[in-house]
């Protein structure tokens, strides 16, 4: 049976190992003004950068830029759109990991606004709750970390740290890129904690859109073939596999996916909780998943077990989501086997969780006397199970 | 190992039985001037007609309409285009078959144009070959039956059919519908005959995407979903479950699949074969599919078998279909039994062809003597196999 769902457009996809060379033609292909806005200086070092920007001046595309150092503030946003708006730029193009994408999206969205309109207006739950037009910038963003899927998606996430800080989204469906270019090589530099941060919130994502309330049969398929790319290339990825294309490949493609399946069919209780943590304590997006994961995936598997006939239905998609991500995803998975797939699953994420030396929450800085603030702020979002706030606040608490 | 791919963007998907009651309000989202495009009678005389007229006429939406007779020629799009471009409609909605839907986007891509420009103009391998410049008028596709997925392709075929017509693309990946809205109840009037050709249609084109030689990971993980709801409701939507929701929701799942596949994979022979000979004789697209599908499956695997190495994994796709659509999806196949899946997939094409008494081509006047010029103006599009002309006259003489 085909149940009801709605599934939101998908940027233009350009895939592949080597396609960063497309980009100054694509770019080039809205006009001749064009805002980059880079990360670190990475970037430069890498030489990617003249392999851009030289192909822009012989075109006699002019470019201006802007850097994004950490996670995009709405001062951010305001100050780089009010900046370069008198230029006109006729593209965006973004390239980094999903703080850049992120503050990218906001741009582009930002520059068809009047100056003294701030982002803040738009931005979800805490801004003045108007709701923005659309009208954007034609936008390409360039992903070079795999974990966001920020790529793919119809929103950004800025924020303000601290007591009384945020992390909240700029959210319209005309923001989703209109190009994503994916060229994994980018990642191949990406050094082994970031790659293993955004790993594991690609994976997230990826279980988050599979178990969410909203999954359809669409972003089951997409997130299916994903679950089993991430298994296979994600410690890899973090170790032996880092300088190899293919490994990278793999990880960018179950990045991808797991944007476009968020966007359709949500997250769960991680993603609820990324949030209030990241407003909190200045922690990498990826940290707060990956972190998180085994011990939600835990939680969540407890009360769906409670749940009787209603929670069985995300028992069989855990259990088929750890057989995915093991390479055995043409297991035909009796209903008396889905326990043991469950605690597989649990086992798995441990497992990973250890090889990667993942760092606790307690690292940044949070503690117990943080957890009332951040569980009352938290949102179940579309997870499957619904969780108390003390049980929310056990979760952060183990991982603390 | 993920290769390289491009991937075009989709609609916003509405999917859904009972969901028909949500257009007069996403129409109405646009503007309060609306071109209504239908096909035949039936819309009107299923009560469908009211439920979207009583509430934009609630709504004070102006909305004009125009009929759809067949399968649209350029000169029916200039006619509409014509009459109601001082219209300024905000928005083009059409609601019927592949010709409907076809016409629709032709004619949201020419309101924005002059009077005195053709769409001749832009129609490929026939018109002056200008590139449009993707301008349009927003634009609503929702399918009353479940064959082409023109809801979420980028392209409208234009035709004129007998000596020297021709059945070509007007395509630009703007033309993508902005919304395709899917409620399988639509399907329910529709006949077996229709749905027999056109869930045939359907079929060829999720295979066709499968083996396409731009096939990607994406495109597979979504066509292979779709194989199984296709094989699974295929022979009950001409037959017994042709009233039931369920059945029709997984042909019209399929159907759309299959338009996202075949916009970034292309598609094979079949297609190849499907305009020259439209263009030739009246006959329904979908005949025109579903009678060679048995034919074009048989002489690609030969081709293939053939090739040694380089056909294998295209022999291995076909094998792996055929375990999807008879509902083995999690089977494990063996090397050595991918010839008899093969086989298996032969036979189950020519027992549904049977079961629907699909036509043959010489019932619709096309004989020997039409070989020669349909084969010279057939193209093997991304077929897996190359085909020489013989081969193709061949294919189509068997189905004569």
């Amino acid at each position: 049976m085909v149940e009801r769902f709605n599934f939101s457009r998908t940027p233009y996809i350009i895939f592949g190992n080597g396609r960063f060379e497309e980009l100054p033609g694509l770019a080039a292909g809205y006009g001749r003004n064009m805002l980059l806005l880079t990360g670190s200086s990475s970037l430069q070092k890498s030489g990617y950068y003249s392999r851009l920007t030289e192909p822009l001046e012989k075109r006699g595309i002019n470019f201006d830029e802007a850097r994004i150092e950490g996670e995009p503030s709405p001062d951010i946003v305001d100050d780089i759109s009010n900046r370069f708006r008198d230029k006109k730029p006729d593209v965006v193009v973004a390239i980094g990991g999903g703080s850049v994408l992120d503050a990218g999206k906001a741009v582009s969205a930002m520059l068809p606004a009047e100056e003294s309109v701030s982002v803040m207006t738009y931005i979800e739950g805490v801004g003045a709750g108007k709701e923005h037009s659309g009208e954007k910038v034609p936008y390409i963003a360039v992903p070079t970390t795999s974990g966001t899927g920020s790529e793919a998606t119809n929103n950004a996430v800025l924020s303000r740290i601290g007591e009384g800080g945020f992390k909240k989204s700029l959210r319209h469906d005309s923001f989703i890129p209109d190009i994503a270019l994916i060229d994994p090589e980018l990642c191949l530099s990406c050094p082994p904690k970031v790659t293993a941060a955004s790993g594991l919130d690609a994976i997230s994502q990826l279980l988050g859109a599979y178990l969410s309330t909203e999954a359809s049969v669409l972003t089951d398929s997409i997130v299916e073939r994903a679950l089993e790319l991430a298994g296979r290339n994600f410690i890899p990825a973090c170790t032996t596999g880092s300088t190899d294309p293919e490994v990278r490949a793999g990880m960018a493609y179950a990045s991808l996916m797991s944007g476009i399946a968020l966007t359709s069919a949500g997250l769960g209780i991680i993603h609820g909780l990324a949030s209030p943590v990241g407003a909190r304590v200045s922690i990498p997006h990826g940290v707060v998943c990956g972190t998180l994961l085994g011990e939600a995936v835990r939680l969540n598997i407890e009360l769906l077990e409670g749940e009787g006939k209603a929670g069985r239905k995300y028992l069989r998609k855990y259990a088929r989501s750890v057989a995915l991500l093991t390479g055995e995803g043409d297991a035909r998975i009796n209903e008396s086997e889905v326990e043991d797939y469950c605690r597989l699953l649990i086992n798995t994420i441990e497992d990973w969780l250890g090889q990667v030396s993942m760092p606790r929450l307690g690292e940044y800085g949070l503690g117990e006397g943080d957890l009332e603030a951040i569980a009352e702020k938290s949102g179940s979002k579309n997870n499957p199970a619904e969780l108390s706030r003390d049980q929310i606040k056990q979760l952060v608490r183990c991982r603390i």
